[in-house]
């Protein structure tokens, strides 16, 4: 059993699709293979306000929880969702999507991965 | 892509290793098989003031992320955490496990295991 506070998890700039760095957009690793799991990575993120993450799309679905701040989803087909705190967003595999703060605070989010074997 | 708020997914009453219901103890499955999740599974758990889910284990790993509450994990080997918000627990497969509410209102966190293939 592990167990530590998201602050002790080092904050790291987020690496865009495009290998540039996304300044303002912060993603801390909580649990990932370096504590042993084997299965799916837990990472915290963190999009000031105005910014976002641009539409692109991978092989990993997401499944997130909103912790706080008010966030726009939306993918290149014409569907948005305004989110907030206590909802969640399922992005399945190489679905294009956009993650954009649309409120006054940091929108705050869980983001989680699997591993594909 | 899915968007929910948690309150639109049926809270049922959990249920332990031995098949028995939990009363006071919550689950919510907000993405699982059912919305297209092929590799784990997102839950929202509650545990009301003064209860537990008692030791037990299983192959899933858990993935979690205390929302709000006080608790204590435990397993069997005198490994105590006291866990608040914005903390998070690696639990490695088969590793026995109990979690406890030890404060005045709920406990509430997000809990995550993979689909085993």
């Amino acid at each position: 059993m592990l167990k530590k506070n998201y602050k002790e998890v080092k904050e790291q700039e987020a690496v865009l699709a495009d290998g540039t760095k996304a300044e303002g957009i912060y993603i801390r690793w909580l649990i990932d293979e370096n504590v042993g799991a084997k299965n799916f990575a837990m990472r915290r993120v963190e999009i000031k306000p105005d910014l976002k993450v641009p539409l692109h799309n991978h092989a990993e679905e997401h499944e997130i929880f909103i912790l706080s701040g008010t966030g726009k989803f939306y993918n290149d087909k014409e569907k948005v969702e305004i989110v907030k705190e206590g909802d969640f967003v399922y992005i399945p595999s190489n679905e294009k999507h956009s993650i954009e703060n649309i409120g006054e605070d940091n929108l705050i989010f869980l983001c989680l991965i699997p591993y594909l074997k």
